[in-house]
């Protein structure tokens, strides 16, 4: 009796239902949105869904999505092999570059430790960090400052040191991304904790 | 220098952007999540994209998105041929059918007149509710609670007035569907607007 959808359109939906954020309800209007595009655009769609995994690799040595492997920033010899940025995702390295003040090279680890999701050292590119540490005198380690984020800049700080032989470890020098208020940030409305990492983190003018 | 996202990333990116309510921001993040999908399950998103408007129509008569012309509706001779209810969307009619209050026909209008967005009577399924009148005795007009909702259904009213002969019209009832505080509402959150429209449409008890 109660009408339904056309099975065309609650699979699409299904489809945008699984996106993360995604809800039923938006999921529903992206597709009758899509609904009064032309044919020819939702091809191009289609083929650009399709087109990501084909035209793009995993660089072999930092592991960022890229379209050569190597990618063009493991490629640039111009780049200080003497540190090395460990990230989470592709975006954090993009969102590192736009600052124009890091000049080394990356390492993609393509998330974060979170026990909760089922993701340990396995499930990332975490232990071949070990392999690439030979030239590298400094590695900064830019995961997250969340619990996930922490745990993983534990877990490999903790990972190197029984890992490398002493005098190598020794000499590597291991350092956090910095943690503090954000520039433009309002001091009255920060939270506790990062004004104690803010503190913690305080420098000699 | 910059580092870029590669072309088939970036395209994708581009490709979400364009849904309605997806900024810059979740769209890198809705394609970073596919990234992490095996390909076969893109293809079947493509594929699905792709079958959206291959595998339904708009019914000729209602212009509901259907598999079939006629809909399912349009074609289900125990249904009401009586009372004919105007929506602006497919995703009202569904909203309509779930109240299982409602057992006439539907017209959907692909929209509502918006001089903003340049949507005049012409760009929507407006003019051929006259033809679609010779049995109605009642006209439900079922737009949303808007400015271009009430816009229309006032569009409606005077365009059956002045198109249909005296007699006709005069026999045939266009109703508004009613409007006042939601079920589980609360008035003391109410605003105005709903409230005035609540208490112009109280009912004897």
């Amino acid at each position: 009796m109660a009408a339904k959808l056309p099975r065309a359109v609650s699979r699409l939906i299904e489809q945008f239902e699984r996106l993360p954020g995604v809800g039923p309800k938006s999921a529903q209007r992206l597709v009758f949105y899509l609904l009064h595009n032309p044919e020819h655009q939702l091809q191009e769609f289609a083929d650009r869904l399709v087109a990501l995994k084909r035209e793009t690799v995993l660089c072999s040595r930092c592991h960022n999505v890229s379209e050569t492997d190597p990618c063009s920033i493991c490629d640039d010899t111009s780049r200080d092999e003497a540190q090395l940025c460990v990230v989470e995702q592709p975006l954090d390295l993009l969102a590192i570059e736009r600052s124009e003040r890091f000049t080394g090279r990356y390492h993609v680890l393509h998330g974060a430790i979170s026990p909760l999701n089922h993701i340990g050292p396995d499930q990332l590119f975490l232990h071949d960090i070990l392999k690439r540490l030979e030239p590298v005198e400094e590695l900064i380690i830019a995961t997250n400052p969340t619990m996930e984020g922490e745990s993983t800049a534990l877990y490999i700080t903790e990972l190197i040191k029984q890992s490398l032989p002493p005098e190598q470890a020794a000499s590597l020098k291991i350092t956090r991304i910095g943690h503090g208020l954000p520039i433009g940030a309002d001091i009255e409305y920060a939270d506790g904790v990062t004004l104690a990492r803010a503190l913690e983190g305080r420098r000699q003018m």
